[in-house]
């Protein structure tokens, strides 16, 4: 194989009481990238589509994460990489890991799948390193697996994947403002209440309960966030509004994406999802801010040739 | 039906991770209750084995919950109770959760089945008001509901009965000493760093999922608490060593069951449970501490009739 094509989708982290260790994948958002092997041992970013991002390939999340597995497989080949992004940086929906898991998976492809998703979690775990400052886990873990995934621990990195119930639909509106992850993180407290933290771990108890049973009460029921939401919705114009015309349009629950501005829905199946975003739509259309809506599937695999 | 025996097992609280929202039941270690329907509608403890327990119905558990389900129900008849305990109020295993629990259980089956498991909890919680003056559901949720259980929320009451492996055992030491319920609670920190409550929640993540998927070192490697085990392993002689002997002998996780002092440890297969326990034996004999060691498959059913 000389040249791979694939789809890297958008992710939702924190997924509202999972905050900082739950996320999933969309199957119907995410970015385009290709990847071709050269002779020379050198990765190019020669195309960038979509969003203003360096060329230069140790300041690009996917230059980077290309010549560390370059560099470890020893790959007697080089890059180059076309990019065409088709959602936003800072939306809250996990661009860089987009970029970072895409990249992880096409290099593996033109390996020969030398490395398992585990591995292919930690080289885009150092993409986000490059883009953010952090080795977070939670959106290139869901890039690379696909469906819901769970980050149980970082040291040693293991991340379990959840099953999705096949129905179940997100809706996202992304407010097109800034918030800096760094401002986002800020918002949140240092220290909470244990009997917050026993109410929060007790609805991620529910939440994965939900997903393995295909109870999507239960799933409504346990999408609430404590910890971060209660501050962090603040920075988000409207996010009460939404919420509520979300619930009543059917949304099982409804949350931040990430550190924001995007707002995540879920709900059982595309007709209520589809619901929800005109509901969306409604309260947005009248505001004044730039926005966009996606509705999507979740993505059962996670990163795939196109 | 005039009367019913019945068997109300011992349960284990918190399970590591699940610090007040999670419990599990145990098979094999359980009070005998036996509820007889008399003709005036007086609700009396006959008998009582096993343990120094108050026989003014009142002031007794079992009593308590038994008088407020006739009540409710309105039912034309009285009862007589004897009640065996085959294990120590003040073990940490639920002593008074079983009496509350079998008693509902009993008397439902004497009532017809009038009530479902959600509000069988109900009633049984107000036992434990009685016994320990807070109406906390773990307990007796896992001795109504059978295998392990998740209370995801007080208000409104919402337990999820989780899967549970089969060949999932417990091995369970008590050391007979006390600790009350109080001084166990007083010593877990009122608020904890968001990380750690981070780091927990994963794991109770992590926990329901290698219950739903059967997954062993999942289980394992979930079984982990920051919040109250630190503290309160200090209130228990030999916690640590118990707790290494334990996994050196193939243990999946050991914790705390309840408040303490009885620990519990998850192994797959009996045959390892009844190492562990051996193990256990080896640190205890030579301590100068009374204490009872107990090995159980997991109840699937709860209390039920015998």
């Amino acid at each position: 194989m000389n040249q791979i094509k694939v789809f890297a989708p958008a992710t939702v982290a924190n997924v509202s009481c999972g905050y900082d260790a739950m996320g999933f994948a969309l199957s119907e958002l995410g970015d385009n990238m290709v990847f071709k092997k050269t002779e020379t041992k050198v990765v190019r970013i020669t195309e960038i589509h979509g969003a203003d991002l360096p060329f230069e390939a140790d300041k690009n999340v996917a230059g980077v994460v290309a010549k560390l597995m370059l560099q470890h497989s020893e790959a007697d080949f080089g890059l180059d990489i076309k990019i065409q992004k088709n959602f936003k940086p800072g939306s809250g929906l996990g661009s860089s890991a987009a970029s970072a898991a895409g990249t992880a998976f096409a290099v593996n492809e033109l390996l020969g799948s030398k490395y398992d998703h585990l591995q292919l979690t930690k080289f885009a775990m150092q993409g986000e390193v490059a883009a953010c400052g952090s080795a977070i886990a939670d959106n290139v873990a869901a890039c690379i697996y696909g469906g819901f995934i769970l980050v149980r621990s970082y040291e040693p990195l293991d991340i379990v994947p959840i099953p999705t119930p096949s129905e179940l639909v997100a809706t996202i509106i992304h407010p097109q403002i800034e918030i800096k992850t760094e401002d986002a993180r800020k918002v949140v407290p240092e220290t909470i209440p244990v009997k917050t933290a026993i109410a929060q771990w007790a609805n991620v108890g529910g939440l994965i309960s939900g997903l393995y049973a295909g109870d999507f009460d239960l799933i409504g029921n346990s999408l609430i966030d404590y910890v971060a939401e209660p501050q962090r919705k603040l920075l988000i114009p409207h996010f009460d509004e939404v919420k509520e015309a979300a619930i009543k349009s059917g949304a099982l629950g409804v949350g931040i994406s990430g550190s924001g501005p995007s707002m995540f829905a879920l709900s059982k199946g595309m007709f209520m999802a589809k619901q929800i975003a005109e509901a969306m739509h409604a309260i947005y259309e009248k505001s004044g801010i730039d926005y966009a809506i996606y509705v999507s599937n979740i993505s059962k695999t996670g990163a795939r040739p196109i």
